[in-house]
């Protein structure tokens, strides 16, 4: 997908930054390709159950979004989603075996070996160099998000870690006001313009878009092209150089 | 319980106190008494399933232990364990409605109304007057916690709120860290031997102890009566005069 995405940059150079915001999933590693996989096996997992014209994918969407409010973000919900859509799907008939392996899926998520991207490490090792501050910003489970930052190896590279249960004004702006950072000196970098971009222009900050091959459905929403303190990069050391100028 | 607990007192004042750290789940509000009531649904629930010598309730017990490190705290990895301990005890025979039951109990512990203990919220009035710095600090599931302590109208009385994956040393220090606050100027108050107590003397701070009616069978140590930074109170009420004084 990023190569599709025209490379946009900064109408101005940002100026006295302070503080580097990093989002984790599907920008420092993979994440949701591994939903993805999963979601294909329960759809086939499902097929013995359905009608020849339904499709179990959509209504897992449906249910996730609908038990968002409830359960938040993260593996935990997303299980509870599928099994949820399961009994649906099946009007109840569907075998304790059945929703057994759904469970044995989540364990295998929550374990999956952690790789950060290609160039990641180098990427912060040279923003390092800066000496703007650095920091994790990513919302989901606060349990599975700290094992995931853990496993990745990559905590060395920053000052902090922040898991928040919604990357919204509200929760960027308290985490600004921890850091002590004015909005207009902080840049956020991510691959969701709905989450790492939108939140943090309307704040007064400067965004990096650095889009992802997989893109959650819930995430999806129109790049804002024109902004002049948002910038598109085709990878993490792309947005690096551009603040780094 | 609080009633048979001797109260013992600091062996000495606390002096030049500047945070204080207040466990939510059982010291602010009720939650294990919650989550008590679903496990005997469940032993209801497995009854039809069960050989007359098996307990439901302490296989569960074993099932949310292990799933502890895979999923952390909180209701959705309880519902998850859940849901095994169904299969495993039924060997795959429990019926899609049963399943659908334990997915509502899980919507029904997340939306319960949450109110505050008795007396908690003049409490905190009176602990705000003190000029001392005070904090929530609870571990759990983020996006549960989050929803729970906006549902107790309590976060005015606080400066802030820290969600940690684990009561450890590791998390009190960072906390400390982040509030730039010296471990012999901290003290902690909760209901949680294991949580609230020991570490937090460990590191070199103070702790009063609020033992609360229901205690979490995973979370029962042994409290340390001797310890000269240790004192055991029977309300906050009383925790906040022992360090108001």
């Amino acid at each position: 997908m990023s190569a599709e995405v025209p490379t946009s940059w900064f109408v101005e150079a940002p100026r006295n930054l302070d503080l580097v915001g990093l989002d984790a999933d599907d920008t420092l590693w993979e994440t949701e390709g591994g939903f993805q996989d999963i979601a294909s096996r329960f759809e086939a997992l499902m097929a013995p159950y359905l009608l020849a014209d339904a499709v179990a994918g959509a209504h897992l969407d449906d249910v996730e979004r609908r038990n968002l409010a409830v359960f938040g973000y993260g593996v935990k919900g997303f299980t509870l989603s599928m099994i949820e859509t399961a009994i649906m799907l099946s009007d109840g008939a569907v075998g304790g075996d059945d929703i057994a392996r759904i469970l044995d899926w989540s364990r295998e998520m929550l374990g999956n070996a952690l790789e950060p991207y290609p160039g990641v490490t180098e990427a912060l090792a040279l923003l390092a160099r800066t000496g703007l501050r650095r920091s994790i910003i990513t919302k989901g489970d606060l349990f599975e998000q700290e094992t995931k930052v853990a496993a990745s190896g990559l905590s060395e590279w920053v000052d902090g870690v922040e898991i928040l249960p919604e990357k919204d004004l509200a929760h960027y702006n308290a985490v600004l006001r921890r850091w002590g950072v004015d909005p207009a000196r902080f840049v956020m970098i991510g691959n969701s313009v709905r989450s790492d971009i939108l939140p943090v222009l309307e704040l007064g900050g400067w965004a990096i878009w650095v889009p992802s091959v997989n893109q959650w459905i819930h995430e999806v929403a129109e790049p804002p092209l024109d902004h002049p303190r948002f910038a598109v990069a085709a990878s993490l050391g792309s947005a690096v150089e551009l603040i780094g100028r």
